[in-house]
């Protein structure tokens, strides 16, 4: 993740506006944050926002992790899924199901 | 994105959970602007942070990315490159190339 | 704001630690919305937290918020007043009343 | 915090607009951090962001965090020395002096 195809239109775009300078992985980080809150203004007031705001937004949050990853040198779905092992443990299944209670508070 | 397998363990990892009725459009929203600062959290008061932390706070957004692109019945590769091509208009390459000044200030 | 005994004390425990070297106006910025997040993650999957809860993770915000004014030479009641005298001519009382329209929708 | 004077004139504001019915303490934690990522978009790609700008948007985070205190009922120079009293317990001078270790590796 992403494919391929994605990946190298990213790439073009991003070298095309020699925009590589500007992309450290703390100001993709910080990047990130602020479409992760863009996205969120959809919500801000009701539930029930414009479809294709939100998926420019969102749009724009994953953009920005698929530049880190890049510049991290990680696949996407290799992180993804290695952090889903992490979580299967923290949240088993008899202990999580159908509560949210945070694994720190599920263990007690 | 993601991959076909990736996204099947990440339904089954919900599923097995009973978290779907938590997982609102609004509430993943929320969840992806937690977890970005919890990446942003990383670069807080250095540039140098540690490699699997990041991983991972990165995974936790990308996958709560994943969950609602999911309920919204889009997905990633198509909504990344959809607003892509507005960027495109948005920053020509002319104006943009080695600028980080926002397209509103761009185009004055 | 805030009082003359709060200031002085958040500008006493920060000096004793010597973190003034930490606390460059960017690094506040980032910290503000890490606790912002925090704050929110009291609201991520209900809407009745714990108080005490909630109002540790406000107190955060709002400390990192003086912090950053007292970098900036400014005072919050001040800046707040200003923002305030803006706001009211963007969402000017006829046109925003019982309505949360953007002001870039309001105006259409 | 904040005045006597401040307060009045953001419940003015507010009443005259009608807008409490949209500030649940949940929506009030959202608009929190969705101003916070403004503020912190001044820093996106460089540290040295117009003054102006930057106090307007710190100005919204205060405005929305004396909303939310207003709503819970508590003074915010009240809860900052709450939580400052707590934090002087998990950050003792001797183990912080000059570094921003988390207090959760402090005491290892």
């Amino acid at each position: 993740m992403p494919s391929e195809q994605t990946l190298a239109a990213l790439r073009a775009f991003v070298e095309a506006r020699e925009w590589d300078q500007f992309h450290s992985p703390e100001n993709l980080a910080k990047s990130i944050s602020i479409e992760a809150a863009e996205l969120l203004e959809c919500y801000q007031w009701n539930s029930t926002p414009d479809q294709q705001k939100v998926e420019d937004e969102l749009a724009d949050v994953v953009t920005y992790c698929i530049h880190l990853a890049n510049r991290l040198g990680v696949d996407l779905d290799e992180i993804v899924m290695n952090k889903l092992t992490k979580s299967a443990e923290k949240y088993p299944v008899d202990l999580a199901k159908g509560s949210m209670k945070k694994y720190t508070e599920l263990h007690e």
